[in-house]
């Protein structure tokens, strides 16, 4: 095994959590990144990063020292410390699609040597890493696992869009799979992190369950205050108010009730379900809390057509207007964003919604979604009978206009409890 | 309505949270404390306090300052602000029982005047306040609702045993049946917990709703971690591992597997669900999370007995000491405690099961449960094949000398994972 100062990284997956990984790592070591996208690989090398999350002149840095990336896994045939960092997503059953690690692992397989590292960072379940992963690298390289070459699991804990937690300064979980490898992986990530800020586990499956459990419970606990909010809604009592009492409590938790989408939350408990149902388990609190999440798009537009009839509005003809379409606020990523079931939802009422996003990029949602998007606030030039804000972004929430984007009669639903008090008609 | 400085409070209830709370009103207010137990009533103007969380000092205070405790409600009539504590149960189905308040409110009722408040501060669905305990004030009392007399909701916030989060310094939600009943309810509760140590609520409602689903979302977290302890045993993972890693994150929320017993969390989710039921919601999740952590007990007896049997013990004749009894840690509180459940379990599997707790009433248990406690380490004088330690009690804990009450190749069993780690076999 390598020491820590020969250490070359190459980094596979330069999405959300691989390319702020692979800037981090990049200064104390020699970097490689590896992306089956062109697009994005040109992007990089050309010194843009789509997703913003690392700033601009970290990314001009990167290159000035000779860090690149590529389509070509064999320009990574130099590194002995290969990271990867490729989305698990699920398919359209709930089920987990690990079709991304299988391949990245086959070509690490191409290209390892002897002596090399290999660290997951993906969200799996507990045992993915040595079940799934290694007889993979294993069948393409000949090498033989924990002899010719060692793993880790260490996952990115990145909350895309927040500025104050950021992967510089969010403890990193990391294990291997002899105790020299975990010993080695944490002192890399240390080198970059700080002492202090890694937590090496026991054991791999420690550091997986880690990982997607912390996910699960988020998921679990948004799922409880969307709960609350429909039963509270039935007693005409304001969630949002009975939270921010809640909040005054030393032991708060504050969640807030909306949508659950994007790449983590909303897929990764699917994965702990999965592999529970194979142990036996039936993990019935997960399973219900991810309905609930998933009804909430349904909730809110259930909700605000309700409303719309009770105003005596003539539904085929309501204008609705839906501000933000991203997964989450403050970040462009639209994957799995559940404004889309809110539009299709509406779309099944009226033919008249419309989507403002100033974050997301117009041409990829209309390739991926069929929806024209308003990217602009001066686009919106007519009026709504329910203008719903689906996604926080502190650009739609500066924007004073909002009230004006109502008909005299129509009303603004904030999903998100943000907006001020006079400006939110009604909230989830 | 009086103002601030002629306020004297009439507390109905000196349990857990109405002698506290008593005391801490008695620092600025003239207090008349009630309770139906003659015995509590004694002890108080004896100067003793069985519940332990209010120092001897300041009980002693209390009396020199001339605060009173009763059985007699008459004694009450002087007073202006009634503060009602008592408990409020669920029945052996699960459903609420709100006796409790009924009755204390209508011995309010016999002994309010013109002008009064009275603050309810057990926890109820939201709108039990102004639904169950108002009518029953104006039909014994003959005085009519927000012209005569108020109302108020300022759920206690008491966490029994724990001496670092105390009444003093949690903020304390306020609320009332007119602004200016609100504003007098906070006012006075200002003056005994400081000004930025309230938090008005908009309606009694907010504050009702406040604390049930504080104390339900409690319950659900507690629940998911003992899903999660469940889904981890089956694959043979350490869950007290897991959640030490997760732990490391800056938004970790610390939950850990254990039982869910007495008088709050595991009741409290009920007023909730049965309301919500009320108002045509199913509150599924909550509902799932109650199973979930009323199948705790079983299951760790199960898990214990599947040891046994493993290490081929003829289970009849094998030997089970239960560390700790009271439902939680550092507090004698023995009301609804799931150790009961455990006990329970295991001698349907065998005669021979002890109980060690050193907090615990010996004679309260004796008489409420029909079980012979130890309760000093020096009354264990046997072995036993399973030692479970079921309350992680402080000076449970601190005991050397709990390895030596297992047999050759007896196991300890740590459900609350408190034990260190080379004393515990196995951990839930």
């Amino acid at each position: 095994m390598n020491k820590t100062s020969d250490i070359k990284v190459g980094m596979i997956g330069l999405g959300y959590a691989g390319f702020p990984m692979a800037c981090l790592l990049s200064r104390k070591f020699p970097v490689t990144g590896f992306d089956l996208s062109e697009e994005r690989v040109k992007e990089l090398n050309s010194g843009y990063d789509r997703c913003g999350d690392v700033d601009k002149k970290e990314l001009e840095n990167m290159l000035k020292k000779g860090v690149t990336f590529t389509n070509e896994i064999e320009k990574l045939r130099d590194c002995n410390f290969y990271v990867v960092v490729v989305p698990t997503p699920i398919d359209e059953n709930n089920h987990p699609d690990v079709e991304c690690i299988v391949s990245a692992s086959r070509e690490v397989g191409t290209v390892i040597s002897r002596g090399d590292i290999v660290v997951y960072e993906s969200t799996v379940h507990p045992g993915a890493t040595e079940e799934i992963c290694v007889p993979e690298i294993e069948t393409v390289s000949g090498l033989k696992f924990n002899e010719d070459f060692f793993v880790g699991y260490s996952p990115e804990r990145i909350n895309p869009g927040d500025k104050v937690h950021t992967v510089e300064n969010t403890v990193k979980i990391t294990s291997g799979s002899t105790p020299e490898a975990a010993e080695l992986i944490d002192s890399v990530y240390q080198s970059v992190l700080g002492q202090r800020n890694t937590w090496k586990a026991s054991s791999i499956k420690v550091a997986e369950a880690a990982k997607v459990v912390e996910n699960s419970q988020r998921d679990i606990n948004i799922a409880f205050i969307n709960e609350v909010a429909k039963v509270l809604n039935s007693m005409n009592i304001d969630t949002n108010e009975v939270v921010d009492a809640m909040d005054t409590k030393w032991n708060a938790l504050h969640f807030r009730p909306g949508l659950v989408g994007g790449h983590c939350i909303s897929v990764d408990p699917y994965y702990l379900i999965e592999r529970a149902e194979e142990h036996g388990v039936d993990a019935v609190l997960m399973k219900t809390g991810r309905m609930i999440n998933n009804s909430m798009a349904d909730y809110v537009v259930k909700h605000c057509i309700d409303l719309l009839a009770a105003k005596g509005k003539h539904i085929p003809s309501s204008r609705v207007l839906l501000l933000g379409f991203t997964f989450k606020e403050n970040c462009p990523d639209v994957r799995n964003t559940k404004v889309n079931d809110i539009y299709k939802g509406f779309r099944q009422h009226t033919d008249n919604v419309d989507v403002f996003d100033p974050w997301a990029d117009a041409a990829l949602v209309k390739r991926a979604y069929g929806i024209d998007l308003f990217t602009e606030a001066n686009q919106i030039n007519s009026q709504y009978d329910a203008v719903v804000l689906c996604v926080a972004h502190k650009n739609i929430l500066n924007l004073d206009v909002i009230p004006q984007w109502k008909t005299a009669d129509g009303f603004i639903f904030d999903v998100k409890g943000k907006l001020p008090r006079n400006v939110a008609d009604y909230r989830l």
